[in-house]
């Protein structure tokens, strides 16, 4: 069996994203696992930090076959435009932080990867340096080609997708199309099913409106759009249940019965996935070619640096990559 | 001390609102709890459900000073005007479940009773009848003269009350203005000094959009009208943070230090609420000039008469409103 890489990519430089893989080192992966960063900022960082890491080069055509031991780490050596200091951010990288975004995601199209697990990138930053960026999800769907891709939240004991991710409030009624919902359905089904492994998924389906609309007395976007949908992709055979009221569906007696909630929009699932979830999150990024998870918090600028953060969401972001690609072998 | 007597309203007759009075009469209560609803009806569903319940007649100027005794209930005999089947709508005993409403309000409002617990009514059912009825809130706000309520759920731990409530989606955003995000905080934060006893109320705020606007990206309701208004208000001394988002609000490191969460709309904060309070969540209607609590859960028409209920809620109901009271005196 061909031993499975993967690429982890520390983001934005001056944020806790060098820290978190230094800090991770401290144990001995499952895979072999390669940060794509620059040499020097994390030898720097681990001097602040006070860790002893052995950092050992790796580059294309000379990968490694087993995991690296405690205390180490692969490191594919990626140039800084300029020097880093942890807190502060400088534009002169963006083009850095790109740089490691794109070998990764190749890594991943080419077969040098088996997935990849992404720490936070600072979006402001990079559209700073005059970059239009507008997320990892975005640059990995251009770089690989994808229409249409889905951010799904889970934790241990519960998937969140999302029909519409970052829009204002008022944008979200008529962003629920029937063409948008059978897209996002269709990719959360197939994905559960091919990189998850569940050979029929459960998927509970939320309501647009408060109470899924109450029969028509709260809104009609349930009855017009949502209800038709499902019922046609459930002609397929897809296990789709709803649409429910979001304030109902989130209890034990329905979440019990499922794979995953489908949930209209963030504020709608995203407040009880990391009420439970809370640092232990992960976001996986579904639709796309390759397998991409990602940590579910920011880059914490202020504790960059510090040593008092939680690798907590990195460890369900590794742990859900080495999962995904297991069950997609 | 004047004995503190209080009025449970059973609701629908032929949902599980009488199952839940007679339920909950196997534990004496610290207070006077006074049922008004039919007498002939509880003495039916009790023999349905092989309950033994003594039923005690009490009514205005026959009111008792202590507390029954387990396995009764003192009951204010209110007339049905059809005989009732469990799990059978109809439309003509509408009038009798208003006038347990009416019966309970004015007793709180005269001083009757200390406060009020409704079990649930259903509103299709009323309306059916002819009588426009929007729900317990409103008729009770109407009832009392009241211009604006604000509607909050709690549980163990958590409080959540909304600034809208039973809106589509659609028309949220509009609905979110200064004046009645002024008018919403105020009333909530009065509350919580005068019905729950907390001197100085720490309030967290939710922003309307995802990641509360993110500085005017995803949309400017948040650097329009929330930030200005809660400036204003905190002007006056009121502890209010935010607006934050709500995925990262809901998290341990936020609701430590809190006392209350303003959400915008409901499916932003009730979701969380019902999770963590699954069974034992309770309504809490704030800004009336009387107590009111209620049940979170609806008619359930199909476990009427079954005795497979579970009481959680309306225990909550109960000791919330009894605290209330405590609190007020």
């Amino acid at each position: 069996m061909k031993p499975k890489r993967f690429a982890l990519t520390p983001g934005e430089p001056a944020g806790i994203g060098p820290d978190l893989c230094l800090l991770l080192a401290s144990q001995a992966q499952p895979h072999p696992l390669i940060a794509i960063t620059s040499r020097d900022l994390l030898q720097e960082r681990a001097a602040q930090l006070g860790l002893a890491v052995s950092l050992l080069p790796v580059s294309p055509g000379h990968w490694p076959d087993v995991p690296a031991p405690a205390n180490s780490l692969y490191v594919w050596d990626t140039p800084l435009s300029a020097p880093v200091v942890a807190g502060q951010l400088d534009k002169a990288n963006a083009a850095f932080v790109l740089e490691i975004l794109t070998r990764a995601g190749n890594g991943c199209l080419n077969g040098d990867f088996a997935g990849m697990i992404t720490a936070p990138v600072h979006k402001g930053v990079i559209n700073e340096s005059g970059i239009t960026f507008s997320g990892h999800t975005e640059f990995l769907a251009d770089l690989t080609h994808t229409a249409q891709v889905v951010m799904m939240l889970a934790t241990r004991g519960l998937r969140v997708a999302l029909v519409t991710t970052h829009l204002p409030l008022r944008d979200i009624a008529d962003a629920i199309t029937p063409e948008r919902l059978e897209r996002v359905t269709r990719i959360l089904h197939a994905d559960l099913q091919d990189k998850f492994g569940i050979a029929q998924p459960r998927i509970l389906v939320c309501g647009l409106n408060p109470h899924a609309g109450e029969g028509g007395h709260l809104g009609h976007e349930e009855i017009d759009i949502i209800e038709p949908t499902l019922e046609r992709l459930r002609g397929e055979g897809m296990d789709l249940r709803g649409p429910l009221p979001a304030d109902t569906l989130f209890t034990p007696k329905y979440l019990e019965h499922c794979d995953a909630v489908l949930a209209m929009y963030h504020d709608q699932g995203l407040p009880v996935l990391k009420y439970k979830g809370f640092g232990a999150a992960v976001n996986v990024t579904l639709g796309l070619p390759i397998i991409r998870t990602s940590v579910d918090h920011g880059t914490a600028l202020d504790l960059a640096g510090s040593g008092k953060i939680d690798t907590g969401s990195l460890q369900v972001a590794l742990e859900t990559a080495y999962q995904m690609a297991e069950t997609r072998l």
